[in-house]
């Protein structure tokens, strides 16, 4: 009987619209609205009351001794934005401290895929955070992943998701349906080495679709007959947010995949995407903006979607066709009526802008409440306790030494090196020549040969996969961390296995987080409490400072030539792109699933 | 658990797509696919493997030795067609009949809106239409009334449908929403008159909308507060299908309003509203196009759909844009998210199209199936017997004189008169001079001032409702029939009574249905026995030649010189439309909701 409820709301509106008794309860006068629906831009006022839109366009009428009158005369106004596709855990906040740094910019609503405390605590981490945005003024919605580990077969997840978990985790409160679907983003590889994912994907894509929920989907580089089966497989209507070039984007939307162009803080495709519209000239209503990953500087000092918006209209794109990619676009996609459009009964969220192609947003209204000016948040955000059953998620035995040597019996051996690129997630093969000290394989700082492991931290069954890394430029020293995508195990390189030693206890002391270690002394660390992704125990600020200064540490403390260390550390787990990776279960050939020893 | 079946017919799909053992039952060959989704047109085939398109693009790959090849070379595919707001009702025919007339002119889906024999049999009557839909090969949904009778004090219907019903009907097989919303179409009156309307409304819209129903609204000529407050009460997503003017269409597509651009056998708005985008240029994703009513005749020789396209495209739309008013817009609207694309998964319903311009259909498959070639149906079409249940809605006694006769004690007297107008649904009023003989007001032949009455015929309460009319133009007999909007009490006009009540009780007598007189002797009729408003006995093209003939005998046998006299007749009741209109509570002044003698 929820539904009552609305209809009083509703009687209420129309009363004020009729009756000439009540009147609206703010009025922005004079602005220039951006109408999404029609790509125009004309002058019109518009009337709040309660939480909804009363009318757009000549509100005088509508407004009594009560009413505040806000003079909006020069200034834009947008529908509230949508980022699509996002993870919270890239910015290692939570979605409080997420939002306290994205609404100010014309963020309203945020789609989250919690695809890392999915796999770190399964849904119990999942719903603690739709717990924690329920009590948030802006509005933020999950697609859980149907499916952990990505690759059952190659990893170790702290909890295994699958179809058995979609009737709970579906019906949860603002979980609108599944995330990008990892498990069949590599179409040919699955269907032919674990076919059973599929079938187990389609009994969760078709439920959550029987119960009207959206399926993500994610097709990287997938053309014919593979995204074809991809997109049967999320159940017709999906999205991809990893598309790369023009080619694949024109493929996709003939093909009737919404495209989250992405433009993230490290991954940023939507440069090449948005020639499908602008040399290709093709209908652009299912092309959406999204963000994926986002750190919390850039968050910070560049803004959220306005700052996407706008380099999609340096792109040449019409403003109001790019405001379309974070508003009425994403809102019909997922199903959000009551957003997305400036309309009668519509959600009062709003960006106020001031120039259409700087896109910097001067205040920000969530359901009728100014929330933000001058880049500023205006209200409380209420503070969210994290509950136990997520904060101890890493649950093995302190390492020994012994523990991630690499044993031979020969003096000198091959052994296989994870080659890491900068700036990309896919690696390449190297296999490098090295010694062998009492029984021990050893590192090489001279070629840059230093070791990789991945020490499954769950305690579901101890495993540690080992092998060797190049393209890190360490020259003493190892940093530890709990963030490696995407079962986020422990995952540390180094030039010494002590200092790794080091590393990872104290990774596992802290219960989650990034340790950097040298002579066996601790040099700097964050704690990451919240399923060992997430700080609960600093701002958005705080946050950013501290990775610069982790990052110089590892700089300056171990001579670490790449940029962003951590992140590239990261994703040198991510067993779902090519070529080889590292997992608790060790060296992966991730196109022939194969398990490889580390030494030829 | 409904969604199992369905994972596994997408797995079948997945596994042709993906193991190269398997084929597609059907490849349409070498087509020009029109691409609803970027607006291009571009070479491709198309495969299909059991009610499903499994690829769009290059499928050589999928052709085996049981495939059947069809080679489309030169000729337009299209997503197959989508009448989203009319009544089977209006064409006198079976959901059955009606199908046999629109299939093979390229129309696979209907929106059907059953509001006629809604009035007249309540859910009993609407269940039994989407019973019939549910056995044939396309597809046939229905979105109910939320109210019936749509002015409750002012006119008598069969069954008084409210929100109480809305659970039952809005759950039962093949009805996806709540149609066009009569009751607040006019808010000013019926938020003056009936507020108690508004909120019955109020609950069974967000009822609709809380199960993820569709409603659809309407709102001819409203505008600003009453606009905003007509989109609040549909729950914030709606459509008008009576928009007349460019700006009206312009004022909805900015309101978010979803604009049917109607165009049927006798409204035909759609040269106006696509103004708003051939001189306004606006997004035009909103824009779709609907018949609202068609008859037999038109059907037949015309087309469907695909006329309505030629004319739209013949208004200076580019085709493809045309095509996505009747694919993928009202796809997208309604949320049938498996049709109105062709891509991988969505059934295979598709227009083979000889001539974008011309939009001759060649060839027609729904689900896979070839159902229709050279405007042929293929396919036999099942045998529906509608139950007893649905054939007896006229319940009264037949009439005598003294029940029509309107009496007074003056030798002249002034009598109010409606002004029918050719091809409209509202009226003038007039106040005319006329005879008493024997305390019986006389009708004047001369003066074109002719009886008319609406004859409650539900058993309900035998009221008769009385007044004067002038536009006919009859110098002799009477006509009766039982199609009168939206209650569908018999409604008769005559230049004497006697004839009239001869007239009447032929209507009664046949269980509904349309009557001819003269002198006292019926010159022709035609059964209805559906409801009173459909016949069950006669096939498209026979009730396209009956009434054509029925006309003939109004005109040459009594004199009529109104062309379309029955349609005329049957919107005098309709008490929705201004100004003046006869219901069986009597003469009804619309605007003021009041009943009015039919002598001053």
């Amino acid at each position: 009987m929820k539904y009552i409820k609305q209809a009083m709301e509703y009687k209420e509106l129309i009363d004020t619209l009729m009756s000439n008794k009540h009147h609206a309860d703010i009025v922005l006068y004079g602005g220039n609205v951006v109408n999404v629906l029609t790509r125009e831009v004309y002058n019109a006022d518009i009337a709040i009351k309660g939480k909804y839109i009363l009318l757009v366009g000549d509100c005088e009428d509508l407004i009594g001794e009560n009413t505040i009158v806000v003079d909006v005369s020069g200034k834009y106004l947008s529908p509230g934005f949508i980022d699509s596709h996002m993870h919270f855990e890239s910015s290692m906040l939570t979605v409080t401290e997420f939002s306290r740094l994205s609404i100010p910019s014309g963020t309203t609503t945020l789609i989250a895929d919690p695809h890392e405390i999915g796999n770190a605590l399964g849904p119990v981490g999942m719903k603690a955070m739709a717990d924690e945005a329920n009590v948030l003024p802006n509005h933020v919605r999950f697609v859980v992943p149907a499916l952990t580990p990505d690759c059952p077969n190659l990893e170790t997840a702290g909890v295994d998701v699958s179809s058995k978990d979609m009737e709970d985790l579906l019906n949860y409160k603002n979980i609108i349906g599944i995330g990008e679907l990892q498990g069949f983003s590599n179409a040919k590889h699955v269907y032919k080495n674990t076919p059973e994912i599929i079938t187990d994907l389609l009994a969760s894509t078709t439920y959550a679709k029987s119960i009207g929920k959206v399926v993500d989907g994610n097709a990287p580089d997938l053309f014919g007959k593979e995204l074809a089966a991809h997109i049967v497989c999320t159940g017709g209507k999906c999205s991809c947010h990893e598309t790369t070039t023009k080619e694949e984007c024109v493929e996709k939307l003939r093909q009737g995949v919404y495209v989250f162009m992405r433009e993230g803080s490290t991954q940023k495709n939507m440069g090449e995407c948005i020639k499908a519209i602008t040399e290709e000239k093709l209908d652009s209503r299912r092309c959406i903006l999204a963000t994926d990953d986002m750190v919390a500087e850039d968050l910070e000092k560049l803004g959220h979607m306005n700052e996407i918006v706008k380099r999609t209209i340096n792109q040449g794109v019409d403003p109001i066709e790019a405001i379309q990619m974070v508003t009425i676009n994403p809102a019909t996609y997922f199903g959000l009526e009551d957003r997305g459009i400036l309309s009668p009964s519509k959600v009062a969220d709003i960006a106020i802008i001031n120039d259409l192609k700087e896109m910097d947003v001067e205040a920000v209204f969530i359901e009728g409440k100014l929330v933000a000016s001058d880049k500023e948040l205006l209200v409380p955000l209420p503070k969210y306790t994290y509950p136990d059953s997520v904060k101890n998620s890493v649950k093995r035995e302190k390492l020994v030494d012994e523990d991630l040597e690499i044993r031979s019996d020969e003096k000198k051996v091959t052994v296989r090196a994870i080659k890491a690129i900068p700036d990309q997630n896919l690696t390449e093969c190297l296999e490098e020549e090295t010694t062998v000290k009492n029984s021990v394989v050893q590192s090489d700082v001279s070629n840059d040969l230093l070791y990789i492991a991945c020490v499954e931290r769950y305690g579901r069954n101890n495993n540690i996969g080992k092998a060797f890394v190049k393209g890190f430029g360490l020259k003493k020293g190892a940093f530890a961390e709990s963030v490696a995508h995407d079962t986020h195990n422990i995952t540390v390189v180094g030039t010494n296995i002590a200092d790794m030693v080091v590393a990872v206890n104290k990774v596992i002391e802290m219960g989650g987080g990034i340790a950097v270690v040298n002579n066996q002394r601790v040099l700097e660390e964050l704690r990451l409490p919240v399923g060992g992704l997430i700080t609960d125990e600093l701002t958005g600020s705080e946050v950013s400072e501290k990775i610069v200064s982790l990052e110089k540490t590892v700089s300056k403390g171990l001579g670490g030539s790449i940029h962003a260390p951590f992140m590239h550390l990261s994703f040198l787990a991510l067993s779902t792109s090519p070529k080889w990776k590292i997992t608790d279960k060790g060296l992966i050939d991730v196109n022939n699933f194969e398990i490889l020893s580390p030494i030829v």
